[in-house]
């Protein structure tokens, strides 16, 4: 039940694993919390599965790609698995991320959203307004836009969360990845153009999960 | 290539048509929108497929379960298409959209997300606090939250965008759905009990993005 003999077949399989697997990662993390919070100790595939709204052996095929999880008739220890998930996923990497933009969505983020239940620390954000550098949002310090590159030099950046105006969206991102930040989670809603193919760009595009709303709501047309 | 002869077709099947495809149905009409203002006027399955990262014959599978587009080996016509996948998506069924909680998350959507691109009208915010009530933000007027029943009574609305605290989440939910909403765009993170099996709850996990992020910035543990 334990990575350490697997660490290898996981490296091959990296680059291999298809990204609908990976997408589903974080949802078997967030129901494995919640049964281990509930006091489950223990869960089958199927009953997963059902909790999930996926079948029992897509729920084998995908944990097989990472390794040997549970075993043939005993289900899954609940908490095991959840951690195993979150290692797969690099919760305990210790990434960091920075808000680049303390625009409303910027703020609503820093103010809100737990980045320490997905492994990251908050370190700081960037602004071009006077009014908000030098202070702190909910204890992340904001600091002038100018500064960026100087910060990067001394505080390794995992990840870069671009909630700028789309015109600049780009020209910070480049700043960004200059810096070597490995990952933009990328709220503005453009396509950024990135010239270096290692890192990653995470698009949230809010549109696609109204549509897809819009869909279930509407009448047959 | 219109879709008036499968009308029906598409009420048979769309309860049975899987949530990968309709949530890729968004992509579609995000790509197709791009192509079409670049000027593209027809283009293969393949070429789309190369351009959304899917395979052609999946493009073709996926356009199947709506009715036949396209012609063999002519490809298909780009703003037709768009104008179709929008029309499966309910762009055009002028559906309203009330958010409930201007703070940040809901001032960031009310100010900069642009409901009528998606097909959707928004027609007010819903606040407790007295400082917001009575106001407009960007044009959408700010009201109670006890004038929620009242509105909604004269106000056909299909979906209320939920930016409350966590803490109100179902009982907010609940009053949205006695006043006849058919679908919760849910953004507190908060599993919601729901207990009318056809209303339609679309959840924003930003936690499961920036896993995700993390899995692909990840050294291999």
């Amino acid at each position: 039940m334990t990575l350490t003999k697997e660490g290898t077949i996981i490296g091959m399989k990296k680059e291999k694993i298809s990204s609908a697997v990976i997408r589903r990662l974080p949802r078997y993390y967030r129901h494995l919390s919640d049964l281990a919070q509930s006091g489950v100790v223990r869960i089958s595939s199927s009953a997963l599965g059902e909790a999930m709204n996926l079948t029992a052996s897509q729920i084998r095929q995908d944990l097989s790609c990472f390794g040997e999880f549970g075993q043939q008739g005993y289900g899954y220890n609940v908490t095991n698995l959840r951690d195993e998930v979150a290692n797969i996923l690099g919760m305990s990497q210790m990434h960091t991320a920075i808000v680049m933009g303390a625009g409303n969505l910027g703020r609503a983020l820093i103010e809100n959203f737990r980045f320490d239940l997905s492994g990251f620390h908050l370190t700081a954000a960037f602004d071009t307004d006077p009014e908000l550098i030098g202070r702190e949002i909910a204890g992340t310090p904001v600091y002038s836009v100018d500064k960026l590159e100087e910060y990067l030099a001394q505080n390794p950046v995992s990840v870069g969360v671009l909630t700028v105006p789309q015109n600049v969206a780009n020209s910070i991102s480049e700043q960004l990845i200059a810096g070597g930040v490995k990952g933009i989670w990328n709220f503005t809603n453009s396509e950024l153009q990135i010239s270096d193919p290692h890192v990653v760009v995470e698009n949230i595009h809010f549109a696609d999960s109204l549509l897809a709303l819009s869909y279930w709501i509407s009448e047959v047309p």
